[in-house]
């Protein structure tokens, strides 16, 4: 999506890929197939690019520290990148500056020690919630554990890994929020009105401008966004994931990448998150984010168990009028984000009806709401 | 930019392009380099494809109907094409199905006889307009003559290179309107709103909607746009460009691929005439044709007489808020036209207004209106 509103500003695009089949590569200008942790492919990157950015968090930010002492553009940079390849980090970092984060601890390195747990879970209630610090394992990434057996379990496994755990308790959540931002290296920043996101069993299904996002809340979300883009120096898009709890909003997540919470804001808003990342990386003036419509509702499509293809339903979605399809071209697994819907309108209860009969036509069925 | 459409639906596109430096090449999944007038680069492309369409009408129908004998989906048909390709068989084909024309005559191949051209002139009144019926030559199609002699001169040089002419009066042109029509092999047709056309020196500078129209001319449009496209049996976009004058409108040209006058509908319209395009060629449901927004300029960039790249100018021109900016990666050249802006909103003199603050912040100052 970053490399179509390139396209549109006649700007050329070169991706890095690991296989030539990647769904970017026949989006993008031209690829390169090789790894971002090689310093080969991404020099070879750097030398050909006016500036280098990213879509995903897996980076080695040695190397791209060495790319910017080299002189390439590297949007975000690594000093701010980092808030967003380590929790652990971000958490502290984050409320040694004040901004307010779920109440947590980092669980030392080495065998975990059960009292340290026990500890946890005695000051701030049963069940607690463990993360990993970076990428996580077994495909996972977040554990809630009902008791001290359970969590140590997890501890066990994430050890014989070396993977490093976040533990927090269960926070009560009213709702969930994202906050976008992007920021020019000028510091100048402009943030997307707000959104809640609607999660089950972890996974982002819907975003929803407003959703049921007071004035207040979406006022405090856009300070907390521009504070943390502020705090990290980044250079382009910051997601923000928060949680609304009694006591208010806390940061739950950052990324620093166009953002699946942000989708919405190619046909929502003014200047979608993808024409406004490349702005920022090329330090362009930044695009108006403004809405472009009332009500926004973004729906995630995934693989359904039989693995079948959303693109072989195209046909079903495009019959549902109104529905803005985006399907990314990735090769089908089960569970895997395989595109959204976007729907704009005048009627709140409409848009996210419209793009869920999308969404269901390629295969990705409306569940239970929790 | 159907390139851009169709990477948001991952289908992917092939173009045929005469050099690897053309601009769509970078766009597209994927290109091969040879003339669309070559059997052997049309057939490895339709081999490759599962369907063919253009985005110009410098086609080889004979070609193309062989291609359509052999089973491959050729849209639109090379049936429909012949009304876009030569305009003396459209204006006499529209004629003849009692649709409305402007007053014309096709001169007969051969040297130019100056009683023919005499007896229009004193029939209909001087001056004359003689419009090459494909092609034309020395970069024009359309000559306006106040004079016989003139009109001789126009029509020997013609002669010479083997182009033939039609003879119009000149027509008193209230405004100059275009209707956009999609319709998919079915039958089905759409037609987005009509828009109004402003030219200067027989080039189209603005795209205006709704511009100065009513809603009896635009109605009227509609009605001519789907009785075209349902006569010329068109599968894709047909754009029908109007003149209204002080009898009614009266069809002055057609295209059938997505068209200049269309390019409002990317941000203008629920779903753009390239969406729609990609959708009919293949055989897709329809999108809405509905407009997205009460007013819409679209404001075409051109190249300046120094030959200097719009790109160079992108910032000044993304600075303007609510311009959307596209450029299409044109080698510049001075008249060529490189790229457009488009402006939506709720006030009809701002949203031109914008639009033309963008445009010539990329070297496309506002023209005197005419």
């Amino acid at each position: 999506m970053l490399c179509e509103a390139a396209s549109q500003l006649a700007v050329p695009t070169l991706v890095l890929a690991e296989r030539s089949d990647d769904a970017a590569c026949p989006a993008a200008s031209g690829f390169l197939t090789g790894h971002a942790h090689h310093a080969g492919a991404l020099g070879e990157l750097s030398e050909r690019c006016a500036a280098v950015t990213f879509d995903h968090e897996q980076v080695d930010l040695e190397l791209l520290s060495a790319l910017e002492d080299a002189g390439h553009t590297v949007a975000p940079p690594p000093s701010a990148l980092r808030f967003a390849t380590d929790k652990a980090q971000m958490r502290q970092r984050l409320a040694d500056a004040g901004l307010p984060v779920p109440t947590f601890t980092v669980l030392p390195e080495g065998p975990a020690d059960p009292a340290v747990i026990e500890a946890f879970g005695t000051a701030h209630g049963w069940p607690l919630v463990l993360k990993a610090a970076r990428g996580g394992y077994d495909g996972r990434g977040v554990w809630v554990t009902a008791t001290l057996d359970e969590a140590m379990e997890v501890a066990r496994r994430a050890e014989e890994v070396g993977t490093q755990l976040l533990l927090e308790p269960h926070v009560d959540i009213q709702a969930e929020l994202a906050q976008l931002v992007v920021r020019a290296p000028s510091g100048e920043a402009a943030c997307w009105p707000a959104v809640e996101t609607v999660q089950v069993d972890g996974v982002c299904r819907e975003v929803l401008f407003p959703g049921r996002l007071g004035a207040p809340v979406a006022s405090e979300a856009r300070q907390l966004g521009l504070a943390v883009a502020e705090l990290t120096g980044v250079v382009g898009i910051l997601a923000v994931e928060l949680f609304a709890t009694a006591e208010g909003l806390v940061v739950n997540e950052l990324a620093m990448r166009p953002h699946n919470s942000g989708h919405w804001s190619i046909e929502g808003a003014v200047t979608s998150q993808f024409e406004n990342h490349l702005r920022a990386v090329l330090g362009l003036p930044l695009g108006s984010t403004e809405p472009a419509s009332p009500f926004v509702a973004c729906v995630n499509v995934f693989g359904d168990q039989s693995g079948s293809d959303p693109r072989s339903r195209l046909a079903g979605a495009l019959a549902v009028e109104g529905a803005h399809i985006h399907l990314y071209g990735k090769t089908a697994r089960p569970g895997r984000k395989l595109g959204h819907v976007t729907v704009v309108g005048d009627d709140q209860v409409e848009v996210v009806e419209t793009a869920w009969k999308a969404a269901t036509a390629l295969g990705t069925p409306r569940p239970p709401r929790p």
